[in-house]
C-alpha cells in the first residue's frame, strides 16, 4: 500500500470563505477512484506535545501502490483543485509512505 | 472517520537491529482490531521540496470515531509497544483528523 498524507495550512484562517472553499476543492478528490480510500479531516481536539493540530484541513488517500499513486498526481481532478485552490493556502507538508 | 497518523525517527537511525525492532512492534498494533486499518510504512521515493521523507517508519490509523481511537491509546497491545519501543525513537509526531 502506499499512503499519501497531506496537511494544509490556510493562507487566511480567519476567513471562512476560504476554509470552505478548500475544504470543497477536497472533496472533489474523493471522485478519484484510482484511490483505494480517501479521507480529508479537520484537527481533532486531542492534545499531547507530540501532536500537532495547528494545520487546517488534512487530505489522506490510500493507494495499492506508488503506480497508483502516480495516475492520481497527473488526474484532471487533481490538476484542477490545485489551479483552484493553491491561492488558498500558505504551506503544505506532505508525506509519502509505502508498506 | 478519525485518522491518526505517527510519523517515527530513529535514535540510532544506522541500526539496523533497532529499525527492525521498531517495525516488529509497529506490526503487533495491527493486532488492534478497533481500528478499520493499519498501515506501517517506511518513506516512499517520492521528492518535492513539501515531502518530509526524513522520518523513519509511519503509523496511519483509520478508527470510525473518537472513541475507537480512544479504546485503542488504552489497548494492552498498544501500551506495551510503548513500552518495549520507545526507546528506538528520538522523536515522533503526530496528527489527528476527524471527518
Amino acid at each position: 500500500m502506499f499512503v499519501h498524507t497531506v496537511f494544509f495550512w490556510l493562507n487566511h484562517p480567519d476567513n471562512s470563505e476560504d476554509r470552505q472553499a478548500l475544504r470543497d476543492g477536497l472533496e472533489t478528490l474523493k471522485s478519484i477512484d484510482v484511490a483505494s480510500a480517501t479521507y480529508v479531516g479537520a484537527p481533532a481536539d486531542t492534545r499531547r506535545p507530540v501532536i500537532d493540530h495547528t494545520y487546517d484541513w488534512s487530505l489522506t488517500l490510500i493507494f495499492t501502490d506508488k503506480a497508483a499513486h502516480d495516475v492520481y498526481q497527473e488526474h484532471p481532478t487533481h490538476l484542477k483543485f490545485v489551479e483552484n485552490c493553491a491561492r488558498y493556502w500558505q504551506r503544505v507538508q506532505v508525506y509519502d509512505a509505502v508498506e
